[in-house]
C-alpha cells in the first residue's frame, strides 16, 4: 500500500499560501485511498437563533492552516500513519431540511463505502442526524454541547439543530446504553427536559461536573460509559465558553475552556471512534478566527485518535 | 379624533434610554388608532448566501433611536401629522417558508384591516411577497435592489429572497405596467435574466443610470413609471454600496450611496405609497450600526412621504 | 393571587422576535404585581476611562433573549414561582451626576414601594449608590469587582463610578460588619488604598483567593460574612477577565471566568437578597455579545436566587 | 529665526515606530517657537448619544502616522514653512463641564499668547466653545456638521455638544454676519430649529446643497460669507457619511464623502484661519482607523492652509 | 477545441459551499488549457506600513463566491467565452525579497508560456515588478493607486511596495510613452516626487481629476495614453477610499468609490490587456469582506475585458 | 540621588489624556537616570504567519494607560522605588532582518551601558535574539510560549521568529543549564523537534503541566531551574489562550489564562531578572485591547519584580 500523501510542506510553501483544504491536506481526488476524510457540510437551515454555520467549513479550513503534522501529547504523526484527505463539501439544500438530510446521508454513506472515517465540519447540529443515519450499526455517542439537543420539535419541525439526539434514539441509530452529554449548562425549558433526556438513555456530565471532577476523571467516566463500542463523537463548539468560542449560534456563559475540551479528547485513546463532527461554528460572530482555530484543533485531536488505531 | 401620540421626548429621556420601539414611538397597544405602522418580520429562511436578517428588525429599531420628529427636506413632522406606532413583530416559522408566508400575510392583513399603512422591517426579501399578497388591488412597485429578484427557483424552492418579484407578477399582485427596479448592478446568471425580467414588466434604472442621470432625473423617471397608482416601495438595503451597508447578505461592489437613496426617496412626494419594506439588513455583518442607521433613515423617509399625504 | 405571567413562549415566537424586554418578560404595565423587577439605569457620566455603559441596559436585554425559564442547578422556574417583569429604564440626567443620583433613587424607591425586588442593569457603578440609598435598612453588601470602588474623589467629584462603596458607608447605608469585595485584582494607587478600604469595614476575597480557594469555599466565606442580613449584591462585570468581558470600561487582566462567577452565585441559596445590580457593561467594546450574555446570565442567577425564597 | 523642526524622517524611522505625536512632529517642548500647534482636548462629558470622543486625540494621532510633509494640491510643505508642533493634551475635568470649559480656555489661551494657531483635536463639540472664548476678536465661523449645534439646553445643561454655536453668539464670540454651517442634514426637533438658527445669524449649506452645487461652488459661497475676517473652522467629523466616519457619536445617513470635505477645505486658500478644531471622533466605533485617518487628513489640510499664509 | 469548463453551478451547489477557488472556477489541473488564469501571490514582505496582504489571495477568493457568470454591462459571459481557471498560488520566500521576486517571475513565466493571461491577486505591490519582468515586450501600464510607487529606496531596499514602477522603467520593462497613474492623492515626501515621476514617463489622473472629469472622460484619456499597446493593469486597492477599502495597508482619505473604479474599467473595451494585478488587500483590516468583494469585482471586470477579446 | 519621577498623576490628568508613553511614565530624556527602561522594538519581518507585531509597542503603550503605581500582590510601588522610564522605540530595518538585529543590539546595548534593565515591547520574537546578544554574560532563560522557537531555518532564513532560542544557544548567549520553556502546546513538525530542543538544554513545562501542577508548583520548578543566575524572561503573548490573546500571529488553542501567567510571574520574587521582552502582540487581530492590556500587565509584573530588588 502506498505511503500516505501528507499536507503541503510548510518549509517550502508558507502556511498562508496554497489550497484551502483542511490543514492543506490533499484533496480526495489526489489520493488513491482515504482512511480519514475531513468533509464539510455547509448547512444551517436548522438553526433557531444566530445563523451562519453554513460558512463554518470554509472558516475551519482557514483556521486549520497552522496545524502541524506531529501531535506530541499523543505521540502520533497522523498524516503519515493514515491517509487523511479533504473530501470537500457535501451539498445540502438550504431551503428543504428533509431533502438536505437525505443529501447528507448520501454523501456520508459514500465516504463510509470507501472505507473512510468521516470527520465532519458543520454546519449546524442538524447535520449530525444525517451522518448518524449512515452508521452500519448503533453507535455509542459522546456529545459535547451546552445543550441537550434532545428536544422534540420547534415550530412543528422535527429536524432542527435542537433535536438530532432524540431522533437518533427514535430511529435506533444509537446504542442507548452508551450515550453521554458533556458540558451541559445553562437554563432549560423545564425540569422535564432532564427527565425526558434521561429516559432516552443519555447520561450527563455538566460543565460544573467537569470543573469539579477535572479532565482526567471526566475522560475516565466517558470511557466507562462508551466502552469499546463503535463511538460517534459530536462536538458542538458552544460547549466552549463564549470567551473561547464567540463564533457560534446559541452561546451560553460559563462554559469549558478549549484546554479542557482538548484535554478530555486527548485522554480517549481507548475509544473506538468511527465518525465525528464539529458543528455550530458561525464565523460572522467569530473574532480573529479564535473559534475556527479551536474547532480545527478539535478536528485534529479526533484525527489523531483515529489515526493511532489505524496504523 | 385624538392627537397623535409621538415618540418619547428626547429632552426628558435620553435617546439611549427607553423602549426599543422604532424611533421610540408608542407601541400599537398604547394608541387608539394607527395610521402608519412599523412592523418587524424577523425571518431569513429564504436567504441564499449570508443569513442573519432575522435580527434585522431589532437592529433597525436600535438604529432608529437618533431619529428626530421633524423632516426639514419635506417640511413635515410625521409623528404629529399621523399616528405612527410600532406594531411589534410578525412571527414567521423559521423552518417552513410557505407557512411563514401565510403568517406574514395574516399579520399584514390585520394591519391593513385596521387602516394602517405598513412599513415593514425585514427580514430577507422573501417577506415582500407575503406583504404584497395582502394589497387590496394590484400595486405599482418601486424596487430598490442590486439584484432583480425575479428568478424562478433556487434548489427547487419557489419562495426565496431571489424570487418574490416573479411570484408577485405570476400571482397578479402587481400592476405590470408600473414596475421598476432601481440600483441593479453586478453580474447575472445569463443574458436571458434580463429578457425574462423585462417580459414580466419590469423597467430597470441601474446603478450606472443613477450615477449618470442624477437623483432628480431618476426620481422623475420613477414617478413617470409608477404614476398615481397605489405604490409599494421595496428597499433591499444591498442597493447601497457595501461601504454604506456592509451588514447585508449578498453585497455587490459599486452601489448607491445612502445620500443618493435618501435623495431619490425624498423627491417622491407625488407618489401614493400604500406599503413599503426595508429588507436584508443582517446585523452580524454590520459595523457601528451604519447599515441599521441607513435603514432607519430609509424607513423615516417613507413614513414622512406617507404622513404628508395623510394629514 | 393570579399566576405569574411568564416570558414569550419560544416554541411559538422565535427568540430573535418579539419585544426587547429582559428575557422577553412582560413589561411592568402588563402585569398586576411585580415581585422581581428588572430595571435599566442607562447612565455613565461617572465613568473615568472607557465610557459607554449608558448602552448597557439595551445590550443586556438583547443578550437575554436566549435565557430559558428553568434553572436546573437551582431547580427553580423563576418566572413561574414569582412575577418577574421588565420595569423599563430609570431616566437619569447625563449631564448632572447629583441630579441623576436623585432620579435613580426616586425610580428605585418606586419599585420598592411596590414590593418589587430590584435587579438593576447599569449603567456605570455610580448607579449603585442611588439604589443603596433606597434600602429600608442598612444592608450587607456582596461586591464583585476588579476594583475596590472605595476611593474618595476624582477631580473633586465625590460621586463617580470609583466611589460608591465609600459613600455608602459614610451615608450609613450599609452594615459595616457585613461587607465583602470578591474578585479584587490589579494595581492600586498606593498601599493605603487597602488600609482605608479595610477601615470602612470591607473584607476582600481577591481573584487569586478565588483561584486558590475554589468557588465552594468562596461562597461559604461570603455567606459567613453576610450572614442572614438583607443583602445587596453588586456585580461589576469587570470582575470577569477581559477574555470573558471585553465590553467594559476599566478592564484588568487576570480575572474570573464567567463559570466561576456564576458558580459562586449559585451557591448563595442561603443569602437574603433584597436588591442587586449588574453594571459596567459597555457594548461598544463587546464582541458577539459575549459580555452582554454573561451579564444576562448573572441577572438570571440573581433572579433565581430571589425567586426561590419568594415562592 | 531658526528653521522649523520637522517630523521624524520616514526614510530612517518607519512610520509605525517613534512617538505618537501628530504626524510624528516634535513636541512643543522640543522647539523654540510654535507657529501652528496641534493640541488634544480629550473631553466628552457633553455627549448626548454615543460617548468615547475622549479617546479621539490619541486615535487621530495614531491615524496621522501616514501623513507626509508635502501637499501637492496646495503646493506647500507645511512643516518646512512653519513650525508645527504637537502641544500635547489640555486636561479637562471629565465630571464638571463648566470647570472643563475654563480649563480648555486656559489651555487655548496659553497657546494664543505664545503666537500659536491652535488646531484642536477633540473631544466632543463642547470643546469648541472653550476655544472660541479665547479668540481676541469675534471670528467668522465655518462649521462642518450634520447638526446645527445651536440648541439651547439638554436636560437643563447649557454647555453640551449640541449648544456651542448658540452660546458663542450669545457670548459675542463670533461675527454674526459671517457664520455658515456646511453639511447639515437629517431630521430636526421642529421647524423652529431652523428659524432660531437663522435668527442667530447662521447660513446653511446642506449636504444636499453640496451634492447639487459641487465643491467649487460651495467653497466660493463659503468664502463669500466669511470674507477676509479671522476665521474659525470647526469640523464635526459626523459631517461625513457614516460609511466614511463610523467612529462618531451621532451618525446621520446620507453625508459627505471625505473627498468632498477635503476638496472644499483645499479651495479655501483665501481664508484667514486663526483657529480650528476637528471633533467627535469616537474610536470605539471606528474600524481600521478610517475615521481617525479622515480626521488626520482634515487637520493636515487646515495646517497647510494656515502654513501657506504664514511663510 | 473543447468548450470551457465553467464555475460550479450555483443552482446545484450553494455559493457558500464548494472549493475556495476564484469564483468557484476549476483549478488549472482540472482543465486542458487556460486562457485566463487567476493566480495568487501571497507575499507582503515589501510592505512599509500595515502588513497582511499575504492573506489577500485567500480573502479575495472567499470574496469572489458571489460572482455570477454573465456581465450585463459588457454583455459577456467570460467563463463560457474563454477558459478561465484558478492557477493556485505562486510561492514566494517571505524572508528574502529578491529571491521572492525571482520565484514570482518564474511562476508568472510558466503561465505565459502556457498561453495564459495572468490576473494576479496580491500580495503587496512589490509583486507587480516580478510579473512585469515576464512580459515579452515593454508594456503600457495603467496603474490605479493612491500612491505613485515610483520612489527609489526605503531603508536602502530597492524592491519594496513603494518602488516597482521606478524599477520597471529602469529595467526597460514598460513603454515609457504609455504610462498612467489613476487615483493619485494625498501628501507626498516633496515636490520633486512629482518631477521624478514625470521624468520616468508617468502621466497622472488624480482622484480630484476623476471627480471633476467623470469616469467617461477618464477612460477616454486613459485609452488615449495607452493606445493599442499591450497593456498591463495594476490595481492597488488603496485607490479606493478607506470607506470602500478599509482592508489595506496604506490608506489615504478622499479616494475613489468602487463604482468609479469599476466604471472606468468597464469602459476600457478597446484596451489590449496582457496581464493585470489587484494588490494590497490586507484582510485583517477588512470588515464584512467589503474590500475583498471590491477586489473580486475588479478581477472580474478585468477577466471580462480580456475574455471579450479572446472569443 | 534624586527621587524617581513617576507617571502622570491620574487624579489630575485623566488616564485617557496625556502622552502615550508606557503607563504615562516620563520619557528617558526627561529623567537623569533610568533604572528600568521600557523600550519598543516595532519589528515583525521575522513573522511566519499573521504579521502586524510592528504595531505592538504602540498598542501595548495604549493598553498600559490603566496601570496604577502600587502592586498589592508584591507590595511594591515600582515607580517610586526605581526610576522607570519609557525609552522610546529602537528603529529596525523592516526589509533586512540581519541589519535589524544589529540595530536592535546597538539600541539595547546603549540601555545596558546606561545601567538600565531593558523591558522590551515587541515586535516579533526575532527581536529577542538581538537583545540577548547584548547580555554581558550567558543568561538563564525563562521562555513563555506556545512554541519552542528553537527551529533551525525557515525558507533558508536563520533569523526569524521561530529560531531565536536555537541561535542563542549556538552563539553562547545563554546558560544551557538554566533554560526553560513554559506553556508549550500544540502540534509540532515531528517528534525530533522535542529531541533537538532538549539537546540544546531546554526543559519544558507544557500548558498541560501548568494545568495539572498549578501556578505555585510551576513557579517553584522554574526557580529551581534558573537558580540565582542572571535571568532573561521572554514572554510570547501566544502563551495565552486565543481567548485571552486573540491579537497575535500564531495562535494555538488550549493555552494559559492571563491569570495563570501573571500568577506564575508574581511568584518569581527570588529570580534575578536582568532583561525581559513581551513579544508577538499583533493589534490588528486584537479586540477591545484585551491582548494589549494583558501584555501591559505582564510588563508591569516584570517591572515590579526588578524594582523590588533595586530599592
Amino acid at each position: 500500500m502506498s505511503d500516505p500523501v501528507g499536507p503541503l510542506d510548510a518549509s517550502r510553501s508558507p502556511r498562508f499560501a496554497g489550497p484551502a483544504t483542511f490543514a492543506r491536506l490533499p484533496r480526495r481526488d489526489q489520493v488513491e485511498r482515504c482512511d480519514i476524510g475531513v468533509v464539510g457540510i455547509p448547512f444551517d437551515a436548522g438553526t433557531s437563533y444566530r445563523p451562519g454555520a453554513r460558512f463554518g467549513p470554509a472558516a475551519i479550513r482557514e483556521g486549520s492552516r497552522l496545524l502541524r503534522p506531529y501531535h506530541p501529547g499523543l505521540d502520533v504523526a497522523p498524516f503519515s500513519r493514515a491517509q487523511v484527505a479533504d473530501c470537500g463539501d457535501i451539498v445540502a439544500n438550504p431551503f428543504a431540511i428533509d431533502e438536505a438530510l437525505d443529501q447528507i446521508a448520501e454523501g456520508a454513506r459514500a465516504l463510509l463505502a470507501d472505507g473512510t472515517v468521516p470527520i465532519v465540519l458543520g454546519g449546524d447540529h442538524t447535520v449530525a442526524l444525517g451522518v448518524l443515519r449512515t452508521m452500519p450499526e448503533p453507535v455509542a455517542v459522546l456529545h459535547f454541547d451546552a445543550h441537550l439537543d434532545t428536544w422534540d420539535t420547534y415550530f412543528g419541525a422535527r429536524h432542527t439543530h435542537g433535536t438530532p439526539f432524540r431522533r437518533a434514539v427514535e430511529e435506533g441509530l444509537v446504542d442507548t446504553e452508551r450515550l453521554v452529554h458533556v458540558g451541559i449548562r445553562g437554563p432549560l425549558y423545564g425540569s422535564d427536559d432532564l427527565d425526558r433526556d434521561a429516559a432516552l438513555g443519555y447520561r450527563i456530565l455538566s460543565t460544573m461536573d467537569v470543573a469539579e471532577m477535572g479532565v482526567r476523571a471526566v475522560a475516565a467516566r466517558v470511557l466507562e460509559i462508551v466502552g469499546d463500542a463503535p463511538l460517534y463523537v459530536s462536538v458542538d463548539i458552544d460547549v466552549l465558553d463564549p470567551a473561547h468560542a464567540p463564533g457560534t449560534g446559541t452561546p451560553e456563559a460559563g462554559g469549558l475552556t478549549s484546554r479542557e475540551l482538548l484535554g478530555i479528547l486527548r485522554l480517549l485513546t481507548d475509544a473506538r471512534i468511527v465518525g465525528a463532527d464539529i458543528v455550530e461554528v458561525s464565523p460572522a460572530y467569530d473574532h480573529a478566527e479564535i473559534t475556527s482555530i479551536a474547532a480545527a484543533h478539535v478536528a485534529y485531536e479526533l484525527i489523531c485518535l483515529v489515526a493511532r488505531r489505524i496504523g
